[in-house]
């Protein structure tokens, strides 16, 4: 319901998603005429669909502890309950992150020996695809708690453990020299070393987020979202001056037409669609959160991430590797 | 001696600073073998280049503590002892950003009433620009540090006090909410929000340091740091794919040439090499470090980043606000 372009995104997405897979059900929790004015029944020809009335929302503005005491009416709360009933299997909103992760961690909870879920993402890299997190739901974190959600994230690399190598982990840090950083990334560097379920490549400095050398990167919340948010400032900021550089001359216009294919496999392969849906990782059961101004393909693209957790059965997997 | 593409680099942007600028000598500190066997008198007619000889440099791999006490014969510690001195009015490095550091605080001290100095560089923005500070001197600040920080470069905005509007400033947070972020950076706001001598513009995210809405944004060299590496290696990585989407077939090789002005103008407008030279703000004279990879043209900038802050009297101007 609060994602920034209302509902007709989640529906649209619903809709595209149960006509790719036609085993799988979709909730939509929010206001059932809002809703209904939007959702087709010709799209949804196997009614794998159903709408549950909800008279409340969470708004962006509103504060996670308010909420759960007082919006226990709202499309997100409900959502959620369904998901620790076992109604439904996942989780996915675009709305309010820190309501969302409240919510999560009281009505779902955290995996046995997991203090804290962690906000992961995968990122565009060079080749192949990198974990990052924590991207902003721990301002501080301990050294176990870094240690931990770089193990769960390792799990995300090879779920099946298909691969011949280890996840290969490092640690966000000002410097590569191991005496970089402070007292507590020393801490965690002592845990990650001694590690053997995973492969510790070492600090890594923020210019080496997009190289691709590694699979999974662990930081704490305050770090990680200063990362990816300059990251999408900078890129957003790059793609206005591409544009106004096309603008001017008939010529230049002209030149903009030419380069079509070139824009659009530099657009796809660049596209924050392909890598929308974030995992609240290391909670029972999945939750995904998806930018708040997901367009359609990209909120496709969060539901497409909770099924693929769902089908790897990624929190049992987690649990296994811990204990 | 240090930067990664050597003392050529240096010579040439000194050479072509002292065609520019008839009325100031440059100093070059480091071997005199291997300075003179680059440089030319040919393109110094009127003898502004002077060679100190130097036994010794630091390398990018020195401990700046050790440094410090053990290599005072280094290119580094001496061309900060002439400065010290009042023998040349600037110093401009790429040797390693820890050791310059060290010795600035040693050998050039604080301005009185400033706590430490803070790396601070003018970051390419919509239009004009953005002084960003401290981008990895502090790994941990006070919020008393925070606000000096803030205040010097609100002087660098508008050192003759020209303008009829105050500096704008903006914090570093992860959320735009008052009550977000650490404790530290609610005491900083506190301080923030009194302060007279600029207009505090609130918490910023890191998606919008870009945004050209702020003359200064204040952080911690941590938090600073990352931002800044995210940014580069997200341009790097938008380069990269820029230039792969034109390899391929024959057309796509053929309109590469047709967009020479376009990516000459986007370019331009990107160009680290316009943003090089990073203040060591703070101290009671200019130390201006350059980046390690600058090429000829970013150690000019460099260069003329340094006698700017001469001819504006920075340091001066500073303490006179201060006291």
């Amino acid at each position: 319901m609060s994602g920034d372009l209302g509902p007709r995104v989640a529906i649209w997405a619903a809709e595209k998603f149960v006509a790719e897979k036609r085993n799988c059900d979709i909730w939509l929790f929010g206001d059932e005429g809002q809703l209904k004015s939007i959702y087709k029944n010709s799209r949804d020809p196997y009614h794998q669909i159903n709408i549950v009335h909800c008279t409340e929302k969470v708004s962006m503005d509103d504060n996670p502890l308010h909420v759960i005491r007082h919006k226990k009416s709202s499309s997100m709360y409900q959502s959620l309950l369904a998901l620790a009933r076992g109604e439904v299997d996942a989780a996915v909103s675009a709305g309010n992150t820190g309501a969302l992760l409240v919510m999560s961690k009281h009505l779902i909870e955290t995996i046995s020996g997991i203090e804290r879920p962690a906000i992961c993402k995968s990122m565009p890299v060079r080749e192949g695809q990198t974990f990052m997190l924590d991207l902003g739901a721990n301002i501080n974190c301990t050294p176990e708690q870094l240690h931990q959600f770089a193990l769960m994230a390792s799990i995300l690399v090879d779920p099946e453990k298909n691969a011949d190598q280890l996840a290969r982990v490092g640690l966000l840090n000002i410097g590569t020299e191991h005496a970089k950083g402070t007292e507590l990334l020393q801490a965690a560097q002592e845990l990650f070393m001694q590690e053997i379920r995973f492969s510790y490549a070492g600090f890594i400095e923020a210019n080496q987020i997009f190289s691709g050398d590694l699979d999974v990167i662990a930081c704490d919340g305050f770090h990680g979202n200063i990362a990816l948010k300059a990251s999408e400032g900078t890129a957003r900021f790059i793609g206005e001056k591409i544009q106004s550089a096309f603008q001017g001359n008939f010529l230049r216009k002209l030149s903009l037409l030419l380069l079509w294919p070139i824009l659009r496999t530099l657009r796809q392969s660049l596209d924050p669609a392909v890598y929308n849906g974030a995992i609240l990782l290391g909670l029972k059961k999945p939750v995904i959160k998806s930018h708040g101004d997901a367009d359609k393909k990209a909120f496709l693209q969060a539901i497409r991430v909770a099924h693929e957790q769902v089908l790897l059965d990624i929190p049992q997997k987690i649990s296994s590797c811990l204990h």
